[in-house]
């Protein structure tokens, strides 16, 4: 297996972007990514989109990323797992170069969410659920996560105030990321004083619909030492990817994300590290219950601990591991097929030291974990900067 | 870049399956091929759908396939890219393959395409068009090819006569497929009797609306050869993918299919062959018009002959080439999302000497060439088997 570098990364402002169509925001993101990388041609397209069908009427996506990238001819392929499509199209692009078979190739993830109605973006978002069971009965993701909440409650005793601190810093952090969707400062009290979506969650716990596009370009790490070296060089050492059950009605025990236990176990493995060895991460707070959960999941900290890691503050910047030092899902938005890479580029602009005010002091190592629908599938990426900056 | 070689195949019939759900497709038709590969096990799963959230209001459909088969955990990805989303999941095996990251690796392609009202099923479908030029103003794809059919008619003299033709072979091909939707005998007047879509197209002249699934394992060619040789090994040889414009009206010649020529020089130059040296092939007939068009495309007659290289039985079981041996889309049926796994499977079958009565004496090489769209994205797959069966 070749190893991979990620040489350029680019992405638009996340929000409500009204004057931005899904091909506006594709192009716009792959330019940025291409420039930054100083490449004007690759040999593949990888595009991550959860649902430009229900969303846009829009299959087919990744010919109109090649088509209206003006790169008609280059094999373009469309990924999509729920949430995690972004980061699968990233998976593909890394096995495409790996195996020898590409070379320079440009990820894009993108979701155009927001024109349509809003019953239509949550109908359409709850499709990734099980439609059979959960989606005909009317369960939408707050509805899930919900049940995830209540059940850590009572099981682990994780409080109230404890979820609201997940959306109280990654809102804090939010504010030093310009193109995150909310920057805006909350409180604990502003937080529990939302309105309720589902019981114990409340709006200031979900992450909000978004439009936005995300992309990075990928090559052989010799090629990238060799012509690549205007940045630091981002290596992949760890990808792991891994399922779970689609509904939450098949789990031994909903607190348990099992999906982001086995890919985190398959990307430490990979990377020949363990969750002390990473300096900071992006993780999948799609509601301030994920977020608790995913750091158990890793092994951030012990199982039932994930609240009070959030209390004690281990999670804040200049905590012993800072979390979604990008806003994170919570705060920076959520353009599904986008996410994934914008984790991706969170942990690259931090490895090159490019992540002005938001910079980390320590972020030589980075990990990036994406979730799939209530838990139904995961990627864990682990980056690593190689060198100095040339 | 390991070789890869596939060593399982299965499908579920195609047809209208009122009694199989989607989920039921996709797991019938993997436990089939896991079944010939002899594996109960696999180290990912790629399913290839076009539209499950349209069609079935189910994204996140990988994650169904690990789940409803026991293999919770496993990974999963869905590929989709219009018509070549089966294609395209075959080749994100054979990347994950190639690379080493995976060894046996189920792909399945699938769509349950009959549950939804008939306008429900074409507008889905035209999703895989230009949205916002041609789905907008209403053309859907009987409209765009027979815009092309018309064209290469003015262009080249093709004749009326010769698209039926082409129509009457495949017919009488699925014939002997006893997974076939249709096995009929057509004649020619029957396709220009029949009732008319967009003229010159006839409905005997379009291929059907689907359900079905196809599957197959793929695993490292030397683990092939050690342990699953119960069946003569298959092996890839070629595997070229490219894009064309999205939009009809973007194109210089409507004749031409740009994707299929790029897709195709890209899997002979992979093969070190040439059109001479290919047995058998199976091409994307979704329309008369598009095998002809792909004739020429792929090289196997001068550009502007390929009605009449039908016309002179040179694509008939016993001709120079014999194509659509399975009977194609345009009488097996094409239930998106399966149509390029199922070619894949046609090619096994044959090179194993597996295909029963439809069996082609000479049958070492086979072509597989799949089309999104109306030419947006294009596959194809060159497959050859090695050795004798043991």
């Amino acid at each position: 297996m070749r190893e991979v570098a990620i040489i350029g990364v680019g992405m638009t402002e996340f929000g409500e972007l009204w004057d931005k169509s899904l091909r506006d925001l594709l192009v716009e993101s792959s330019l940025k990514a291409m420039d930054d990388a100083k490449v004007d041609a690759v040999d593949a397209i990888y595009v991550g989109a959860m649902s430009s069908g229900l969303f846009d009427n829009q299959e087919h996506l990744a010919s109109i990323a090649a088509d209206y990238l003006g790169m008609v001819g280059v094999p373009a392929t469309r990924c999509e797992s729920a949430c995690i499509s972004g980061s699968l199209a990233f998976k593909g692009a890394f096995l495409d170069v790996a195996s020898g078979y590409s070379d320079i190739v440009l990820v894009t993830g993108v979701e155009k969410m927001t024109d349509v109605s809003g019953d239509k973006a949550v109908a359409g978002l709850s499709t990734a659920a099980d439609d059979e069971f959960e989606g005909y009965n009317g369960v939408t993701f707050p509805g899930l996560y919900a049940m995830i909440a209540n059940a850590h409650m009572k099981k682990y005793g994780t409080t109230r105030r404890q979820l609201s601190l997940v959306a109280v810093k990654n809102h804090a952090n939010a504010l030093k990321n310009p193109n995150a969707q909310f920057r805006m400062k909350v409180t604990p009290e502003a937080v529990e004083g939302s309105v309720m979506i589902a019981d114990p969650l409340h709006i200031l716990d979900c992450s909000p619909i978004t439009d936005g596009a995300a992309s990075v370009v990928v090559a052989p790490l010799e090629l990238a030492k060799e012509k690549f070296a205007h940045h630091k060089i981002v290596k992949v050492i760890g990808l792991g990817h891994a399922t779970g059950t689609i509904a939450l009605h098949s789990r031994e025990d909903i607190t348990e994300l099992d999906a982001v236990v086995k890919a985190g176990e398959r990307a430490y493995k990979m990377a020949g590290l363990g969750p002390d060895d990473i300096d900071f991460a992006e993780l999948h707070d799609c509601f301030t219950i994920a977020e608790i959960c995913e750091l158990e999941a890793l092994g951030f900290c012990a199982k039932g601990e994930g609240g009070l890691m959030t209390e004690r503050g281990e999670t804040l910047p200049d905590g012993k591991i800072p979390i979604n030092i990008s806003g994170g899902l919570k705060a920076k938005g959520h353009p599904v097929g986008a996410t994934g890479v914008s984790q991706i580029i969170e942990l690259v602009e931090q490895i090159r030291g490019d992540a002005g005010d938001r910079q980390l002091k320590k972020a030589d190592i980075g990990l990036a974990q994406n979730l799939g629908g209530s838990g139904g599938s995961s990627i864990v990426t682990i980056l690593k900067g190689l060198g100095s900056r040339v």
